[in-house]
């Protein structure tokens, strides 16, 4: 299926298929679909539980209201919501965003806020306004999947920076930051997902906050904090966002998607007023302006509903599939596995015994109708071999627990394989560093 | 307000306003809000006229029957219509789209077609994979602002060539062609709008469509067929589209914007299948997908509705409005000014007479209450002083008629001011090449 500039050279043959291989930008040949993407389209069949996508659950919306209220939307004010809008996006929206971000104790104004096709466009901007080829963007090890994508289609380099169980380790950032000015790169930003982290499932903690900000100002490092989970925590209250205390050094990402509808696709950024000024000109670039019809309509739903409980609601479903998954994973996974447990958001980070290679694995596990991403798909640089992400956010708890009894089953196999060819088995791609395998755009 | 490189060196002061001002890429130095960007601010205010936008007319759409569709759309298909869908888009729109290009003698398959935010975002997206910096650009002379803008946000050189009132003019592209080859460079594609041209509004003709196709074929240049006007002409049938007689060196742009709705933001690309599985990629980094449930909702309108129909009712109403901006042209403007009449589509061109700089006239217009866009917005190269664009899609005949009797007294004014003082009179920017100064967006 895809044009690789890697298939095309091994395969002459194959560039008759595309006779623009040779005319494409630089940046294009960052764009390949992955080879597990084929292995994704069977796994959307019903009989396949699948642990791998990040799609949120929204059958507990009230489509009755949401249709009614957009309904009235366009029989009131269609002429506005079917017409161009502003390329900053609507104004009553900016409004009630900033009324969302005042749940994570930020004060902004709605001037300062650019409404986006869902917050991976916003990614997307801020990459395209920051980002010449070579520049280095610092991410977390591992990091979302979508927004390694967009860097690498910017051909900026993406340069892991270690995680643990409280999140972002400030003294791997330091040394981060340090090697990589050693090297003479520039350092445009780094990404940071603080809340519930996809893929790693883990949160910065309230104590290290402060620490991370202090160095990203010590170094003159913009912090581009994406945050689409920060509503979705499973105990308390939400966590204070980076942007709460650094309104200069931090651009702040929300969205829409997991708090009421990605298919709406509506996201936002909230950025330093000159830095606003310029998302808004690549918007229009990009777009001419985000769609005013989703946006009225979130507006609308806004203000029409109970959105906060709606949320709340959200979380506990969210909870009980977390707790599915968890209670799965100690019943039947093997002991050398471990994983840790997320106070929020949909991900679980698993690591497996040493020599598994959870991407080699992935075709046996498709065939035992169950499947999950290989860790490789979040890293830049080919790590994350013997880890795996597993979702709870799409399948019913029963299936959850079904998915890992099947994976489990997938993994007890593999290892007996190992036990009884030993080292010798074959070990696929454990060193390797030829790129990361996103599959297909994270979604199924 | 807007960060330009150039005003950053001019007053030193005006950084401080910006900290970011070192950091960007590259190519944000070609993202720049134009200096005539504030008189729209004022030109939007309803005492002005704006014969300067190009937002279609929709208040003749069936407002409750969109709906009433869409109301049943989130009931009934609420889980699919607000979830995540396809990076390529919906299947079912995409036959639509088929349906709809039928029209205009393309014969594609739906697996050929991806859906964009609008059609800005094709444009966007076919230049993200084409071009690297100092790649060419073919554009006629004038040509459509929002793609000049992404082409110098992409860092690609625009080379204009010559139209006439038959549009493209087949020699001009021979020579410039010859000249870009010349010079070492590269040409990427032919960016070309057949059919009721932004803002020149004249028509490739027939005759000459074979001959631009072939001289393409014979160079091996890509054509990019932007066409969101094509189902909008005053008589007869829709002219048959390029892509239609040459699928491999053609990708085709469509949109729903003029025929339904701008703010749904559904535009598509139809693309050689290889282009069209990079399309895809660029697609999944900017925005994962385009929203579904826009998407749900325009395939639900043309299923629902006699969109044909709806497209006859628009088609009468924008002529009545060409023929109203014609007569007042005939009526009132100076004898040295000259125009065309267009068959279609939402535009006029307007050559005033030498020496008077529509740009520089802009203040004194919107004084006197009436708004244009000047002809230097629509090239690349600081040409088009003595130009200007009128539209005639959005006010009603009556406010046109208005709008060109105030434009006519500013213009008599202005060449009284010549004659008094003759040559010596200020001429302003006619032969600047310091870049294009697009009106915000297009929209207002």
């Amino acid at each position: 299926m895809e044009q690789t500039p890697a298939r095309s050279e091994s395969h002459p043959a194959s560039t008759r298929l595309d006779s623009y291989v040779d005319r494409y930008a630089a940046r294009t040949a960052g764009m390949t679909a992955s080879e597990i993407r084929a292995l994704f389209a069977v796994a959307s069949r019903p009989e396949v539980v699948s642990l791998a996508g990040g799609m949120p659950n929204i059958s507990g919306l009230p489509l009755d209201l949401v249709g009614s209220v957009i309904s009235d939307l366009v029989a009131d004010h269609g002429t506005t919501a079917l017409q161009y809008g502003s390329g900053q996006g609507d104004p009553v929206l900016r409004e009630q965003i900033c009324d969302v971000m005042r749940l994570e104790g930020i004060e902004a104004h709605p001037d300062d806020v650019v409404v986006t096709v869902g917050s991976q466009q916003a990614v997307d901007l801020v990459t395209r306004i920051f980002c010449d080829p070579g520049d280095v963007v610092l991410c977390e090890a591992p990091s979302y999947v979508g927004a390694l994508g967009v860097f690498k289609s910017f051909q900026a380099d993406v340069v892991h920076v270690e995680m643990d169980a409280d999140g972002l380790v400030p003294e791997a950032l330091r040394q981060a930051i340090t090697a990589v000015k050693a090297a003479g790169k520039t350092i445009k930003f780094l990404y940071t997902i603080p809340n519930f982290h996809n893929p790693a499932g883990v949160t910065l903690t309230a104590e290290r906050r402060p620490e991370i900000l202090a160095i990203c100002r010590e170094h003159d490092i913009l912090v581009l904090e994406d945050n689409p989970y920060g509503l979705l925590g499973f105990e308390g209250e939400p966590m204070r966002a980076l942007r709460a205390d650094e309104a200069e050094g931090v651009i702040y990402l929300g969205s829409f998607s997991k708090t009421f509808s990605p298919g709406i696709r509506v996201g936002w950024a909230l950025a330093p007023h000159a830095v606003r000024e310029k998302l808004v000109l690549a918007q229009e670039s990009a777009t001419l302006c985000p769609p005013s019809f989703s946006q009225m309509a979130v507006s609308a739903y806004l203000t029409a509903h109970d959105w906060q409980g709606q949320i709340k609601q959200m979380r506990e479903m969210y909870r009980e599939r977390r707790d599915a998954m968890m209670q799965a994973l100690d019943d039947f996974m093997p002991a050398a596995c471990s994983w840790n447990t997320p106070d929020g958001g949909f991900f679980v980070w698993v690591t497996l015994p040493p020599g598994i290679d959870a991407k080699a694995m992935l075709p046996r596990a498709v065939t035992a109708r169950v499947a999950y991403v290989p860790g490789t798909a979040f890293f830049a640089d080919g790590y994350g071999s013997s880890s795996m992400r597993l979702s709870f956010c799409f399948p019913t708890p029963e299936r959850i627990r079904e998915g890992v009894r099947r994976l489990a089953g997938v993994l007890d196999d593999e290892m007996e394989l190992r036990a009884t060819f030993g080292a010798g088995a074959p070990v696929h791609g454990l060193e390797a560093r030829s790129g990361y395998d996103a599959p297909s755009t994270d979604l199924s």
